[in-house]
């Protein structure tokens, strides 16, 4: 039975595909309105699709290219496998898919929804809702159906290969499951930042040339970029951040796999013989899988719970019922993260604290880890809510400072979003402590796991907004009764806030994944630890924190140069196209549409390649070390700037939002319209980009450069260590001189570093004794090298004699 | 004669001082203008030495209380001395001093200026320099003094201290003396904080109500404001930058001096006999005085080369002129260096280099050091001019992006400023890693003196700015003939060139600085590294690269509340004063300086607090590696915000200075008052804090926070290293099971790290036999330790035997 353990991830993967296409049938038999909604609908999904295809066709060049250098790099290294390109194109498409299906059931859904909305509000968050939950399932399933048939696939081709240990066997299996991971972070980056672009370009070329310009409303249909706007929802909300959650999840599993294959070591290192359990000694590497398969049924249970009853419904309901769903969802999880972890691990982990040795770790204290990173989702969604959320104090300062113009409202957006990292930041760095205090990295991996297992429910609740909010468009084009934009209104302003919690959710996330993938490629390389007194590495750091700076420069710089292009086309419209304006002429929306494709295409290519090249170029120039350095480097700059652009965004977003119902500056009740509301549009428009292309960029940033390093580990740690160079790291705090030194000297001193590969210490006694002033001190220790076993003798014998 | 070298620094410095004294007297003596001038300049005075007053009162409570922390400090911990106090008491005097002699210069020399331009653009840029003259002198020749004279007490108290070695003396001369940096950096942050945010208070408030509302032009006398707007250019621009050089200054060669020492125990530990050249053994220590000594000589024979000849002379030509004087000055040091180099350093260095041993380096190593240092100094002000000159790309892109409005105007210039880091960064990285390979932390903290040494030139190029600024002001202010402002703006706009240049210098001194006080922190507290493998030091990197975000934000909500008080005083002058318009009524400007100066005082507290606390709080808590790397968090994050802000912001005023001489956007030509020059103004606003007060507060935090954790480091080296820790701490490359061992234990082990305080060696002799499988390995070391010497004798057989 427990050997079977290691096929429930797979089977809960498909339960969760099966309940997807279910739910996904059930959408789609749904009303889907009158001609004229499926009309707009259609375009819609037609723009969507288009968009799609013509991403994947260029992403499709990429991969090949990719996949040829991870083939000569695996060719290179004794120990990578071709295979890793046959997970990496797997990753590839797995995130595509999951960003197709994604994209297809929130372009069915939004429509629906619409029709629902005629008539009834908790029908209409059945649907949109339903839609959600198809996407979150997608997601999560694929993902772990993807890590667990190539898991097994690995597990099958490369354990028990004669004369290694089943350590290094293990690093091999999970060194080309990283591919799958790498090829899923690829296709995020592109999917986060390309449809960042699209969707901001759109949105604020409509509004500036529509709103501010003519003066129409958002959404109406005489403006040409009405639709790509529409678009832009699906491209960036939805198959964006699908794919950005699809990379997470994959990334945060395989990182916590790694460390659990260093557990196994530390404990066989420990007893002296190999570990076993019930599991086939697989224990605390499949425990990471199994809990988000278990993931996958809490949040399918959870998503029972999300239903509201009255017709009337606000907002706090919707929340509420979200909520509830929620939390339904988490407790599950950590229920059975408790019986998981005691039936999994040993009782008792013996665990090496870099530093500190090895220690006994009771298991209990993995599942408190577990509740850290519970702990973690819970109030970095409350520290983003109060920085964002209307009617708190920081977005009521920004209302205030509104009244004197455009230029204090967006210092004090600045401010609030700078701020915001204050909370943030401490609670990650209580986290990291407080997690690897209980468990070392492995807890601090099982933590981001444990914040990870509900991604299905997460996603749910998250790819809702956009598909309310494209609802709403809909029924503005359609020109439906009022009732029914109100009913789609009180769904999308919901979305709005999940919107800005998912995206604290997604970085924080990253964040914890990005440390476990960083203390995984410590091990990889074999180098022993990061020290930034040491020059290059300390170059490093300041080079990694740059790249988070330029590469939102640069994602901000395209959006603006996007925006123009539409603004140009718009223009045009308005002017060359007879009786656009009173409705008579017909606008030209595929124009628009494919303006906003071709730029989010053209703009998405530098980033994307700065955060995969450089990397590689600093880690074969400057060696395994410094590019640990650029790699804490980009995630402390990465964390800071993602907090600062989300929560800054999402401020500014609902500053402009408090003036619908208005608000009251120096004692007087200020509307939409008014010179306030003016300045904090601008705001709104300044945020934009921040919080819906370069700031959510962040997370795969920083993710992606950890995996490009993780790949590339073993090559760094084989290509750059010459023989005399790494005796000369192995006993550098032995002697002054070791410069001078062989491997066979730096042994013969006594060094037990495991950079020294020739060796490891199995098994150690020390006798040490002390007559008069001579100590004499026995080493005995028992090595094993692949296939031979040697046992080495060393006495040391010391004499003080006072001279003076 | 060599041994009088010493003193060279002291004689130059008083050279300075007496010169200054002459230049001072020089300018006093020009003719101050008709009563209306002199009227306004005396308000002008009157309002900057109030604030220095307020301020300074406040700075002394402050002072008490460091004082008294510093004392119980230096009570508990061996290696350090109450005189420490003495230090930081004069240093914060002397800080206080330099930017109070710049103050009254620059207040006596604006009024001159502008009577000077009625005649003669030549004559008025001979005031106007002049008066930076005295204040770059003034600087310059304070820090020199002071630095020089307490070295010379404190070597006279500490050195020759029986039983100690040369070394721990000169440790405790040298961490005594660090004392006059922190009271100097100290008196610096609260002097650039509260002038920063004086100056914008009293810029943005007269702007928002003057220009924009009542639209009257700047430095229109009606404007209440106005006059504060003035003092603030003071307050901020000369005795904040004055007070930020000062500090800056004394910070690099101090940490220098630091880095000098280890150079001599590196020596005497390579070579076992005590370190001697014909500077009694300080060649090394002093050399980096010596340079600042002779870099104000260099610096007063430059000031003699920037002169003008025509009348009809434009920007290009004002600016050439003081080019010429700045590399007269630059070729000067540069010839010196390498004599002074050549002189006062052995031939041959023995050097330690982390984790690679002792190195052999020839002393011209040092002098490419400095041309390092002079590079990087050279680069970044071509970097920053690029990023924020007039007619250059990516101030052009700001203006087209003008013409949608203030929204993409601000997203293009926070891009800018975004952008500017990669080219900064680089450089910084690449200056790091040269430097240290050339001669380790030392040619880092040379390469930092050397770029230091002309401080007092640069000083005189950055104050004249504000003085011409200033000068523009009066003229406008007593309605001179319209030839005079234009003389004052011709000046005005190369000083505005001139003072985002020298904020590029401030910060990469800043940070080469920060680099050699981080190095020498790592060497006081005796740590082995800063390993960020380790989770506290991982968390503690976090934290750091949060606080220049925090502070930042602080410092612009400050300048928002502050612009607000104003902007509310200027509405009920322009409300409650008939006439005042018309100009039949007389503004009250004193209640404009008032509020600044409260404004200013009040919120400067928050973030100096934050600067000074954390790192005492976090460093007691965590222990001095998470310390060392929060300062390498803050040092990273601090950079990246200071280019990115000061970058920003220059590039948004000179783009909104375009509009003055008029633009081509879209083919049409636009000038001031067009719709596009509203948005640049907007986009002027929100950089206005960002240049002026957050900006340039981060070198402060930079440095500061390396200086207290220099301070305290003494202090954690003893707390919270037990016995058991240091070996542990020793050893752990050693053996995984080190966590049990006793510092006895680990020296039997073998271990020589310098941490293992008991011993150190000075003399090792490694005879190494191998004879079949057996290696017989002789190792003989000469052991000091304080008073007694010890030979210890190891001998270790090693056998390997096959076992399988």
């Amino acid at each position: 039975m427990d050997k079977l353990m290691i096929y429930l991830p797979l089977v809960m993967a498909i339960l969760g595909l099966v309940f997807m296409g279910v739910k996904a049938l059930w959408v789609n038999k749904q009303n889907a309105g009158d001609a004229k909604m499926q009309e707009i609908s259609k375009s819609i999904q037609e723009g969507a699709m288009a968009f799609l295809k013509a991403e994947y066709r260029i992403l499709a060049v990429f991969v090949v290219i990719a996949s040829v250098a991870l083939f000569v790099v695996s060719q290179l290294v004794e120990t990578s496998h071709w295979m890793i390109v046959v997970a990496f194109v797997f990753g590839a498409i797995f995130s595509a898919l999951a960003g197709n299906i994604g994209m297809r059931i929130a372009t069915n859904s939004n429509v629906r929804t619409t029709q629902a909305a005629k008539t009834s509000l908790p029908q209409a968050l059945q649907v949109s809702f339903g839609g959600g939950t198809v996407m979150g399932l997608g997601v999560a399933g694929l993902a772990v159906l993807g890590l667990s048939i190539f898991f097994l696939i690995f597990l099958n081709q490369f354990m028990g290969v004669e004369g290694k240990s089943f350590y290094d066997n293990m690093t091999l299996v999970l060194e080309t499951l990283a591919g799958f991971s790498l090829g899923a972070e690829s296709i995020a980056l592109f999917a986060r930042v390309g449809g960042g672009i699209y969707t901001k370009a759109a949105d604020v070329g409509a509004d500036l040339v529509g709103k501010v310009e003519a003066g129409i409303p958002e959404d109406d249909p005489r403006n040409p970029a009405t639709i790509a706007d529409n678009v832009g929802d699906n491209v960036g909300d939805v198959a964006g951040m699908g794919a950005d959650l699809f990379g997470s999840y994959v990334a945060t599993v395989l990182a916590s796999m790694v460390l659990g294959n260093y557990i196994i070591k530390d404990m066989t290192d420990a007893s002296g013989t190999p570990f076993t359990d019930n599991f086939e000694g697989l224990g605390p590497i499949i425990l990471p899988l199994v809990i988000a398969g278990v993931g996958i049924l809490a949040s399918i249970i959870g998503t029972f719970f999300v239903r509201i009853k009255s017709n009337d419904a606000k907002e706090a309901q919707v929340q509420a019922a979200l909520n509830l769903g929620n939390y339904v969802s988490l407790g599950l999880t950590v229920v059975a993260c408790w019986f998981l972890i005691d039936m999994m691990l040993p009782e008792t982990i013996s665990m090496n604290f870099f530093g500190e040795g090895i220690k006994e770790i009771p298991s209990r204290h993995v599942f408190y880890a577990t509740l850290v990173g519970l702990g973690v989702g819970l109030f970095i969604s409350a520290i983003t809510e109060y920085y964002t959320a209307l009617g708190k104090k920081p977005v009521l300062s920004i209302v205030q400072n509104s009244s004197t113009g455009a230029a204090t409202n967006i210092i004090a957006g600045l401010a609030i979003g700078m701020k915001s990292t204050f909370g943030s930041v401490i609670l990650f760095a209580a986290a990291i402590w407080g997690a690897y205090a209980l468990a070392g990295f492995y807890g601090v991996a099982i933590a981001a796991s444990a914040m990870m297992a509900t991604t299905a429910m997460q996603l749910a609740i998250d790819a809702f907004g956009p598909i309310a909010d494209n609802a709403g468009g809909i029924a503005e084009m359609s020109e439906l009764p009022k009732e029914v934009r109100q009913r789609t209104d009180v769904l999308d302003s919901v979305g709005n806030t999940t919107a800005a919690v998912g995206k604290g959710f997604a970085i924080a996330s990253a964040a914890l994944t990005a440390l476990a993938l960083f203390a995984a490629y410590v091990t990889f390389t074999g180098i022993d630890g990061i020290n930034i007194f040491k020059a290059d590495v300390l170059a490093a750091l300041f080079v990694g924190g740059m790249i988070p700076v330029v590469f939102s420069a640069l994602a901000m710089q395209s959006v603006g140069k996007a925006a123009m292009d539409m603004v140009n086309e718009v223009r045009r419209q308005f002017r060359e196209i007879p009786g656009i304006m009173d409705g008579t002429g017909k606008p030209e929306y595929g124009k628009c549409v494919d303006i906003s494709t071709k730029a989010a295409l053209r703009e998405m290519m530098l980033p994307g390649a700065i955060t995969i090249i450089t990397p590689i170029i600093l880690g074969f120039a400057m060696g395994a070390e410094a590019l640990g350095g650029y790699m804490a480097g980009v995630c402390v700059s990465g964390v800071l700037w993602a907090i600062f652009q989300n929560n800054a965004g999402g401020a500014w977003d609902n500053a402009k939002k408090s003036f619908e119902a208005g608000v009251l500056i120096n004692g007087e009740m200020t509307y939409k319209g008014s010179d306030a509301h003016k300045a904090a549009v601008t705001g709104d428009t300044v945020g934009d980009p921040f919080k819906d292309t370069s700031g959510p960029s962040m997370n795969i940033l920083i993710k992606l450069t950890c995996l490009v390093g993780l790949v590339i580990a073993p090559l760094l740690g084989q290509g750059h260590a010459t023989t005399k160079e790494v005796a000369a790291s192995c006993c550098k705090e032995m002697s002054a001189n070791c410069a001078s030194m062989s491997i066979e000297e730096c042994k013969a001193k006594g060094c037990k570093n495991s950079n020294c590969k020739i060796i490891s210490a199995a098994e150690e006694t020390v006798v040490s004794e002390t007559v008069g002033d001579t100590t004499t001190t026995t080493t005995e220790v028992t090595k094993q090298d692949g296939t031979n076993v040697a046992v080495e003798k060393a006495v040391t014998v010391e004499k003080n004699e006072a001279k003076k």
